[in-house]
């Protein structure tokens, strides 16, 4: 059955590539070593070359200088490393108040709460109905404790892109460091860190086919930031741990792949299933912005039926969506997100996520579309919410 | 020049087996989606499987619950989440002070440093000249406000293995939670938390072949954590971050590859190379315990000669070893564990680590004590400290 099923969740895009691996290989067989044993003998240093070519591809594609760019284990270390490190290092000489969006994602989200619960300040920013950030209350939120403002460049289930230029020029004005969480937009969506003055921006390989387990944290010259996780003396004593050499070149090799074509097919499937959808199905909302929207992300709100139906009915004819938040499906509780953007639980029980890769076709997505018509008929006819309401 | 090389350092243990590569494809290629999906289909199901299954191995080979078991990145991780989440959840109804040894990993080591810093009270045990731990100092050093004991099982450098027995014995009966960093032992040296009180234990794959940035927490049963990444809910909600699964499968399967035959082959090579080096060359020292040692390293000092000349003058020769600490080679400090175990600065720069694994043979070890015999006698005979001396 598995070799048959079309993926049209997040694992669109965590299929590994297999030039991804290709790249990793002789990192794991062959230049093995311990990049910090560079003094040691010839196998360090060739190791500890591999390790700093990937850094500066991760920082090329940003604007970055390779020494602002720090290896994590993906977006969830990268968002608790900036937050945690920043307020840590500014809360003394600044304040500890952070501001974030309604709408982030779980590391910047629950690290907030985290932190409240440790005493800190948070202030949690609304969004528009298509999921844009309130630039006006974000502001007035802004005091001179404010250590911190984090707002995603794009967000996890809607897919709407921030204004990170306003947002960090705001920030910029006022005098506060900005972080953005730029998982799912990062090499989709450019993002020029020499014209944006955003001060942290966190990126992780599983989105663009890369390897599990990677990511990376941009770190602005010369930003106040406290050491998150204690060890060895590894990335210029920025984060410790043993480097995963073969994870950065892998992670690298992945952002070398996305190419401007790619995300303009993407974005072509993408509008495909938003017009499909909405010309062929009654009583659908689109989440999130149909322009400030990053190429791989179609939402939409299948109304007076569940999606964990749908997903239920799709996976048996081959076809593989989440519903909410996939970092949250194993809870029956409503999406964040579209909670923030001002929908209700019915709205967010009945969404579907749709996100497309490299390995996506327009077929794909037709026999996805054809699918869900036929599903949500059925489960219509036998809805008595529905019955009520049609 | 790379293919000739023999590894005699940490990366010994660090080159990925084949066949771990082989069992973590499918998760990168087949079965790739995110576990926690699990709900909405199929293939999220086979992902959760594999990732359970991992868990599974890991504990058996621990005497553990598969649900004691918690991935990671890796070691360094693995003990930062287990001392400050141990710390920050008996803070208040404890106390914040921790006791560790002197000789412990830097990632043990600076996360006492660093909780020193942020107002925690740090207790340093010294260790005999063999590197075990005073169990006397230990047992004196526990007061009512100790949150956590932190005693690695086997040293990093040195190699010695603590009586990690008696030091589980000695906390229960004073009531106070132990972590041990089992980095270098796991697998190698059996620890079995069914009959041995332990209440945490740090697990990395990089030491037996498996891939970077993978490692384990072992947490028993009802011990009082608080979670140290926030983020996403994963592991039962002990440690956010998108599941590494290619990473767990890949460790699962370099556990299981460790056989009694090949620990046993490790330590008869590195019994030949103490008692070539013994027997064949003057003026050395073993640092560490002859008997109560892991098979995997020999550590030992030449007198009157530089360590660092002698790697550098090993590596033109094809043999790659370390002196010091791998993680500090950068540094020309002193290693604390030689320090700690009442050597001095010359002992320290004088000595070599040599590490041991699947890849080598006996003809590698012979190789490179007959490289080392002709190398020390050169240096020492430019050396006008070795000729005050000799």
């Amino acid at each position: 059955m598995l070799d048959k099923t079309v993926y049209l969740d997040n694992a669109a895009s965590t299929r590994l590539d297999e030039r991804v691996l290709e790249a990793m290989k002789p990192y794991y067989f062959d230049t093995y070593a311990v990049a910090t044993s560079e003094f040691g003998y010839s196998m360090g240093i060739d190791a500890k070359e591999g390790l700093e070519n990937a850094r500066a591809g991760i920082a090329s594609s940003l604007g970055a200088s390779p020494e602002e760019i720090v290896f994590t284990s993906g977006e969830t270390e990268s968002s608790n490393m900036a937050i945690k490190g920043v307020v840590s290092a500014l809360m003394k000489k600044k304040g500890n108040h952070i501001i974030v969006s309604k709408i982030e994602d779980f590391p910047v989200l629950n690290t907030a709460r985290a932190l409240e619960k440790q005493g800190c300040r948070a202030d949690y920013i609304s969004v528009s109905p298509e999921g844009i950030l309130n630039l006006e209350e974000l502001e007035n939120a802004i005091t001179g404790n404010t250590a911190l403002v984090s707002i995603q460049h794009a967000n996890q289930e809607i897919g709407t892109l921030q204004d990170i230029k306003a947002i960090a020029e705001i920030c910029k004005e006022k005098d506060v460091l900005l972080h953005t969480d730029a998982t799912h937009s990062f090499t989709r969506v450019p993002l020029d860190v020499s014209k944006i003055p955003v001060d942290l921006v966190t990126m992780s390989a599983h989105t663009i086919h890369g390897p599990r387990g990677v990511g990376a944290l941009y770190i602005r010259e010369g930003t106040p930031i406290n050491k998150w996780m204690d060890g060895g003396f590894q990335e210029s004593n920025r984060r410790a741990g043993l480097e995963n050499i073969p994870g950065a070149v892998g992670f690298a090799k992945a952002v070398e792949l996305v190419t401007p074509e790619e995300n303009r097919f993407l974005a072509s499937l993408r509008d495909h299933t938003i017009r499909r959808a909405e010309e062929e199905v009654p009583h659908v909302t689109l989440n999130g912005s149909r322009t400030q929207r990053v190429p791989q992300n179609a939402n939409i709100t299948f109304h007076y039926v569940e999606g964990e139906s749908m997903t239920l009915h799709l996976d048996m004819r081959g076809f593989a969506v989440s519903t909410g938040s996939a970092c949250f499906s194993r809870s029956l509780e409503a999406s964040h997100v579209i909670m923030g953007i001002g929908g209700d639980h019915e709205r967010a029980h009945g969404s579907l996520r749709f996100s497309f890769g490299r390995y996506n076709s327009m077929e794909d997505v037709d026999g996805i579309i054809d699918a869900v018509k036929e599903i949500v008929s059925q489960l219509r006819a036998i809805s008595p919410l529905y019955d009520k309401n049609k």
